[in-house]
């Protein structure tokens, strides 16, 4: 029972079982602060059999099983911190079936939002789920992800209608139907969805998809503080207005983008919009926004008719990784989350920004304001082990926060290694029926080992007996 | 470890244990053709803590607890069939906190759906989600009920952001938080949705709130087939138009409406709308939908204008129930519902009425169709033998139709007792890890035993070995 044998065994996967250096580098990097971590091998299965044949080798083999996809995860879902083999799933990214007249469509885990957006262009239909980064379907489903358009169509939690998945053994199941809603017994389908990888590896997502809006027009405005900024956004939110979406960028953040792209901004806090709708409701609804922007203070409106500008406004927000990384010139981005309830999300922003002040810490803070949920980037340098220890600080502080505010320690990014020591804090008792699940899926602990749950020396489940 | 010792140590409750004929009798009461079952003993908790400590006594006792609500339930959830305790949560019916700031709200599971909107209504906000009986929000939780409004709104599914709950051994655990969305570990609010009380007994909901519309506007309009009826709720749904409501009634539901409330509508299929919005929306929204209805030759259009003329509408159609009973003179009715994808709604009404006709059965048809989710009303006589057996067929034949087309054999009801046997159908490899959560969370099967999960003497996840 080695990695070593369970390696030998998957040899019938030919050249798409692979163990050279350059191969396994690659599948061990990240985005962000984590040391790289490369697999003992990486496979590249085309099918679900593949796959569930690879499983149940792993699992007679106790070697441990990490999904890849476009490795754009920020918590370090991905990185195979327990070795054993990395899982490619990007040769399984067809786009299997779209149902227009259902508004739903089929595809594998492998392919990215953008991709899927291509294919379904000539059907009038979208995918609207965007984290930003171009991220594969099926870790967008494995990370719960959102992004900028949550606020309007919910995350990948409300878009999923069924799954596809490899159970640690090699048990195929589906979850779910091509139904709108059902009834019928345990929500396995949310189950998996946020699990990264730890309770199955999910090879086929049913997804829901929305008609391209009619009309869209995107704006931007600024504010004289973040306050004002963020109390807008409360204002619009609470005032019912459909945002199809509202990002916050503070002052940092758009000096981000002025050094990584030239943007040229004023360095203040902005707000980016995006409204859709008939062009009639497109029209009524910016104007409603700027009604209320105007209570607080809003100038600069700046609009973005043409789909060429709003793409380049898009475009520059979406680089907002790279853009708070090129404030650190040549140091990492620790990039964090939170979300909170939309009336306390002043206080997290100012509260976050205060602290990184406070501990000498270059941060950005960017969001998806509309849901509470927003970002903090900031620079390190791992050999440095003061600021390290000083950004481990500002993160602990921001996550205390968001749950002192009634919120959680992350809205999309996830748990991966960095954020297993809030779980106690933030699930408590709930914790053990976490792990209850884990122990019961995969007993051996083959499936992404080391992450998501925290650490322990608790039998599962003893803890509640 | 007996059901009576369990009782004999539930004293601590006083007068709050009952025991007595009539209120056992009353908890064992159903409004479908389940059999009668009263429980050995009803209890009334008033806090947590209680129903805690009530869980720990029958856990120690191998004791069977029923949460009990309004007893809505359609498939005989709330039945006490392996005797046991019936767990009343009525007294544990307020609402505990409105952040109408952050559009929710906090309250215990046993206020009902009409009392919750009626304490919201000074604050302009609504709890949407409106399965028609007047259902305790916990047990809509438990059976993730839907409705008339899911269409626009969601189901219970999406509606809930946080639970608190009590688990077999009377462990305390809280799921979610106020934030509206987050990525921290597996999903244990979805899970603990639709559960039907066998994971956990929830004692605390927080829910999404929505603003009470500024315009609302009701209409009828009649069609001269089902045929045309449901391909224009298709047209409507694909169109991508915000419908509040859209229900089906095929010509035996109208009949049943004149014969239970005098309505005198013209005995063919209906569809009855809600539309809501703006003024302007709301009429755009209706002219929209007119124009569709055109193609299908609808007819008999009526607006429903005033608040009152609403009411009367929207209570009519809640009391399909009734109605469909009423054709049955004083038989019993076995509702059943499904869910299929939009486009397939049509093949699977008109199976439905074809089926029910072919096996000579009284049956209504009404539907939330917007969703492709629809309930036939079959009259049923329980002393008639063949008469059952042919609701039998006729139920089977429709879940059987309802997976056929790619859904579910339940958009709504639930599983319970009556569809346990179309489980494996359904989810095939997957209910072996719905068992093993099952196992995991409840190892004595206190939880409403014999409910959702069909029999097996299987050991729960060997078989996945």
């Amino acid at each position: 029972m080695t990695i070593a044998k369970a390696i030998t065994r998957l040899a019938f996967l030919g050249d798409r079982l692979v163990t050279t250096g350059a191969v396994r580098d690659q599948h061990g990097q990240n985005e962000t602060y984590y040391p790289d971590t490369p697999p003992d091998a990486v496979a590249f299965p085309e099918t679900t059999e593949e796959v569930s044949r690879i499983l149940r080798i792993c699992h007679e083999e106790a070697c441990p099983v990490v999904p890849y996809g476009a490795a754009s995860s920020l918590e370090g879902q991905h990185l195979c911190t327990s070795g054993g083999l990395s899982l490619d799933m990007n040769r399984m990214a067809t786009v299997l079936e779209v149902r227009a007249e259902d508004l739903n469509c089929t595809v594998q885990p492998g392919i990215t939002r953008l991709r899927l957006n291509e294919e379904l262009r000539a059907t009038g239909l979208m995918f609207p789920v965007d984290p930003g980064a171009d991220a594969s379907i099926g870790g967008m489903a494995a990370t719960r992800a959102s992004g900028t358009t949550a606020v309007r169509y919910g995350t990948m939690r409300e878009n999923i209608l069924a799954l596809e998945a490899v159970m640690a053994d090699g048990t195929i199941i589906r979850t779910g139907t091509q139904a709108r809603k059902s009834s019928t017994g345990y929500d396995l389908t949310h189950l998996l969805i946020g699990s990264e990888g730890t309770l199955g590896i999910i090879t086929e997502l049913t997804l829901r998809l929305q008609g391209i809006p009619e009309a869209t027009s995107a704006a931007t405005c600024r504010f004289d503080s973040v306050e004002n900024a963020v109390n807008c956004v409360i204002a619009t939110i609470q005032s019912g207005l459909p945002m199809a979406r509202i990002e916050l960028l503070d002052e940092m953040m758009v000096k981000g983008f002025n050094a990584h792209s030239g943007a040229g901004l004023p360095e203040v806090p902005h707000l980016f919009l995006e409204f859709h709708g008939t062009p009639a409701g497109v029209v009524e609804q910016a104007g409603t926004f700027g009604m209320i922007a105007e209570d607080f203070g809003a100038s600069g409106w700046q609009v973005a008719e043409k789909a060429e500008e709003r793409t380049a406004l898009w475009t520059m927000r979406h680089k907002a990784h790279y853009a708070s990384a090129a404030l650190g010139k040549g140091k990492h981005l620790w990039p964090t989350d939170v979300c909170v309830p939309i009336s306390r999300l002043a206080e997290a922003v100012l509260q976050a920004q205060k602290d990184a002040v406070a501990l000498g810490l270059t941060s950005t803070i960017v969001g998806h304001v509309g849901d509470g949920n927003f970002h903090a980037g900031v620079s390190v340098d791992p050999a440095d082990a003061d600021e390290m220890h000083r950004a481990e600080a500002f993160t602990g502080a921001l996550a205390r926060t968001a749950l002192r505010l009634g919120g959680t320690v992350s809205g999309e990014h996830g748990i991966g290694l960095g954020k297993q020591k809030y779980m106690a804090e933030e699930h408590g008792a709930a914790l053990t029926y976490m792990r209850a699940i884990k122990q019961a899926f995969d007993p051996k602990n083959i499936l992404n080992p080391g992450k998501l749950l925290p650490p322990t020396n608790e039998v599962p489940h003893a803890a509640a007996e």
